[in-house]
């Protein structure tokens, strides 16, 4: 196991990844049918940084990091993490994202915000709960999951440092 | 008085009071050494629409609206509200957020939400909540606020169809 930096040459193995989870339309706010280069800007390009969980050669999971709002705001970052469906259940979101953290407090953030958790995402709510995020905001009905429809989204945040 | 859609024209009217408010540092989540250029870009261009509010040839007001998620999030829309220091407290503020909210209705937004109102700017907090906006998230201390320090930030929220 091994969490890294990602480069260029990742995205062909970092967008089946994307295109699995995003075309399902279940947890992320990025249109069903983003096209492989929209996602390449999204996910590597745009924010401040992009990691890798790799193993053997193959990659299982991935998170960006960036600065969250500009300005008076730019003290919280916000991350987004993703492990392939192959790799569930084997505790590679909390590693991710236990490593955001550390690098986030590296980078000088004082907090870390999740804009945008769909509610129905039951698993990732408990996991940022157990991980010291709280729900500190609820948005109804702003998430429309294709599934279930219209259900609310959460913000979740955590203070990284004292 | 006029409230209209901004033209490339306006940026120079336009221009002065984006720059009043965000050098400020006390409401908006952008950089205070923001430059014209940047600015044009993220209050003219970037969004889904700009309006002025005008008067006599002279603009006192300004407001952007843009999708604030996209995907399964895209039926939320986000606006920003800026008001000339010279003409404040004649209501320009409830006439943007007002018609603000019927263009959403137009363009086919369901909702809207403000994503980081900072809590010391309780004359905007007390206005959007008269006008309807009702606190759904507070963000602690995520707003860098110039003179104050770090003050919490407030999510406002309001469905605009039933």
């Amino acid at each position: 196991m091994n969490i890294r930096e990602a480069t260029k040459e990742d995205w062909e193995l970092i967008w089946p990844i994307f295109h699995e989870i995003v075309k399902a339309g279940e947890t992320y706010a990025y249109e069903t049918n983003t096209t492989k280069e929209q996602a390449e800007k999204i996910w590597l390009d745009a924010p401040r940084k992009t990691f890798v969980f790799e193993e053997d050669g193959a990659v299982f999971g991935t998170y960006y990091l960036k600065t969250n709002q500009a300005g008076p705001g730019n003290h919280v970052c916000n991350c987004g993490y993703m492990v392939s469906s192959s790799a569930r259940g084997r505790g590679l979101a909390t590693s991710m994202c236990e490593h955001s953290q550390q690098i986030a407090l590296e980078l000088g953030y004082k907090a870390m915000q999740f804009n945008f958790v769909a509610s129905s995402n039951e698993g990732a709510v408990r996991l940022w709960g157990k991980l010291g995020f709280e729900t500190v905001g609820r948005l109804p009905k702003a998430f429309n999951h294709s599934i279930k429809g219209y259900v609310d989204a959460l913000v979740m945040f955590k203070w990284l440092q004292t």
